[in-house]
């Protein structure tokens, strides 16, 4: 396996499903990854280490991984100076409003880069935009992987069987 | 089949069943119309070339369904001057609070109509309301749309069966 | 003057400087609007009489401004089939996003287009485009006024004064 | 069976188990009531009859119970002087927060008296007391029923097996 | 000068604009009134004993102002049968939402009548209703209230100068 | 059984579950306490008591457990000097959001101690670490319990099983 | 000077009128404190250090105060086993809700103790509780506290001036 | 000058402000960057052929700014495979927060970067980092700039004149 140019990083062995949608989208662009779990609470000391590790051990980019005052990816951020992403994870009663709070609204001096709530596909996206920006293969398949996307939903705007009746815009409506 | 008059605009296939929930009152007041999936974020130039097409193509009037970041009813705003209503769907964490924002807030110079998260019917109504402003036949269909509504609330209220035991005010106490 | 197609009504007298900013917006257009003042609560009456007057007066669009409990916009939908623009307005302590809920979240059968809050501009260049939707040189009016926008921005790119020395991206970047 | 003291009107037969709770408490605490059905938007003539006639009919209270927009209690307020009990109900996807601050945040000059979201026995229990405050016996009974609500508080205390081998604090400790 | 019949009751002397404007709207009507200090936290005894003389001493609606966590509409409704009005108050960071969650969303069995933040008037006519509801006279000079203030309404409609060249409506549109 | 230093009190007895929760936790750390079930709004003199009686009985700090408008904490904090942890509860529409800003957002001059929504488990070991800053034994059970939950991320991250074929950051990377 | 047996710690020199404030009550109260500066994304290995300290520099609780994404009282509590109470500070656009939530919804297994927004003064009065838990005459100082704060309420309640006419209730109603 | 790397796009001329926080700290890091105005629904085509010429114009990353339904990022983020980032800007009457929710809460497919609201410097920092995934002295000087920022929160906690007589803590207290 090539070296994980991505490390993923946890803040509970509940995340791990993250961690697996991630991983799928990652794999889907041939860009290698690595996945831990440490928390900023409970294990801050091995949180940190990861962090200050990352660079010197070859990671792009981190993509961290937490729920409620998800303070994971911001105790990444102040030990790195790769580009974190975070991804607040809905986790108990407030919908994943109290991560995204928790992870955008970062003090001057550390950023970080949130996506939405749950959005563990878009943060693998990211951090393969991130690493495309110097790799240009992999900027090519990301082109290829929008392109998929587009052709899908072209594909279901001509899907008579989901329509199911609905009178269809024709095609030059769109062109 | 009459030619379309509404254009409905899906941000995704998922968002089907509204369009079917606007079509059914559109079919019921007998306004013509047509649906087409564009996403302003997968399909952007897709979305645009319909809203650019849809004045020269007989619409008078758009509905745009979208969900999370709701960019879709601006997006068709942005390229046509025929009235853009925007219906924000419930997805994701919160509630369709993320989507209702995103519709209602636009910038000075481009509206859009925002109708409540999920109000796919109130959407064909409001559309058909913008066609019957210069179509009296339908302007009677709404009336008559609006009576029925009406006379199902009064029946409600005299049907003792489902008061089931409870004290019915009196009919005089209402007129 | 020309006889007003688009009726503009306050809940209150403070509101009168939306309906100034609605009028400069619809006088740039040459649409003609006329201006009350009834509140839903304090004169529900009179609230109710407009709207079922409206049709027959020659309006074809009410836009309804009010604030906190912002009843206006749904009790003028109750009593026509004409389309109810509702201009949410910030008022006491929540911001407007009182208005902005009891604006929006109308229950099936009534709708209400909601701007955003404090929207009154966009309010009128909706309302102007449900005129135009069957009036063409309206239509190439809202046209003039998009360009005109889109000019302004574009202007604002090249001015290099507003810059203060900030590098400008070239123009053909845009192109 | 008695006059009628307290007119609960719904905004919709969806209601009607709102209604059928408040009527449980007001049952038990012996005070007469009536039940209808209007909506300020569906019906809303239907609605400021309830309110115009309701002082003449002998009503001293109105409970209105909505969601959404719910503007039904702030449309019965603006018709009567009597005593309006708003009932916000969740209903949709705001989680009833739409209705609260539709009921609660009403203009000046036209006072509604909310309760929490869903609280029909509150509302009942509040209506009740607003009789009470001229009707001794009743004001005796609504004492009978607080009582009978802190023993069962009391009764729950000492409850051994709910407290399922729980460490129970002794009694002295509340005297 | 007569005997109270709304006993008004501050959280705190910062309160007192709230009492004076709640004065005003009951002097105006004519209702006598009360005013007291005492907070929920600070003084809890003695904000209890105000509630358990209330009845005796021949009050019949109690006001209570209170603002951040207000437990102050809550406590006194535990401790007496009279009708509760809280009026929530803006104070510290959160706009008064704060309060209004607090005093609105009261759990079974202990009702709150809450009006909107800040809305001293409203809850001065809510107790004036209350008084009201048996107490004819005063429900006359409550209509003549209402009149009162639908009058203004209509005098700003008509107000030319205030127009400021705006194009009213005519008055038969609202009748 | 050892005299309880804690002194665990709900509002209601439908929040036995989070007593049992903060029970499991001082019953694991030996820090003897006791349940009571007293609400603020029910049996208001109850709750007061309970606090006033609270140092003399010899508990060293009170947990109040309530949901919706969260007054015990409150209630209790005003009527003792010791430290006060409130549990806002989710209960009724509002996700807890109601029950954490009732219970954090108190007045200057009575402080609670706010855990996060239904945060039981935090509450116990907030309350043990209150006890434990005079109480070094505590303290070194407290930091056992630390440790084992650092111990048992630890374990969570080395486990093949669990990560199912995603790839494993290495140990190093983490040290 | 006394020994500090509270810690505050800022999460940036500006909040040091936050300090001040908490010194203001803890002098009053003749509890012995200190004051230092340290970033939970800045400096955050000294935040750590502090907290790795603290117990065994003798103090007893710590006093953490930040902003926004509020990562400083957990990054705190994840380090000692001290109380630790956090102080949500109102900085940037969202009121302190950020910090507010980054500061009460910890996960489980690391509390801490959230006060209000802005709440200075409480988190200095529930540090000395906590200290007082175990220091009688601290506790007694506690009480004189509450006493003074009662009685300010009292002499506000019976000061005509501030009434300015208002009517007062008598003081028999309070007793 | 060296050629751009990153490309920050205003949704207004309003924004110039941002643009001007953005360049100082991309200025004081050296890394080159170009500023343009584009709005995502005045210019909507002017936007997109940014972001379709991006990459071959040698950016790597693009900074959106932009306030109310931001629409801008996600444009952006839809026509290139570049990293995009996100500034939500506060404007109009939500703080903010309609912007935090359009820019975050992305549909799967097309990620943006999200920093906090109005938060321009972390921007900035956030691209630097981007680049400097790849860019090794870049990656020193954001070193450098950590610890100069580091270096003067240290520099505030033993600044005896901004402390004016409280208390500091020791140095060692922190080591």
């Amino acid at each position: 396996m090539d070296k994980a140019k991505i490390g993923i990083i946890l803040g509970s062995a509940s995340d791990l499903p993250h961690a697996r949608k991630i991983g799928d989208v990652l794999n889907e662009l041939d860009v290698a990854f690595e996945v831990t779990i440490a928390s900023a609470h409970r294990t801050p000391d091995d949180a940190a280490n990861y962090a200050k590790n990352a660079r010197s051990r070859g990671l792009e980019t981190i993509i961290a991984v937490a729920g409620l005052s998800a303070a994971l990816p911001g105790a990444i951020a102040a030990q790195t100076t790769l580009p974190v992403i975070g991804v607040p994870v809905e986790s108990g009663s407030l919908l994943g409003m109290d991560a995204l709070l928790s992870t955008a609204m970062m003090p001057p001096g550390v950023p970080v880069a949130s996506v939405g709530i749950n959005a563990s596909a878009n943060a693998a996206l990211l951090a393969a935009r991130i690493v495309a920006s110097h790799d240009a293969p992999l900027a090519d398949r990301l082109q290829q992987y929008a392109d998929k996307k587009a052709k899908s939903v072209r594909a279901a705007r001509t899907d008579e069987k989901s329509f199911d009746g609905l009178p269809m815009a024709p095609a030059e409506a769109l062109e």
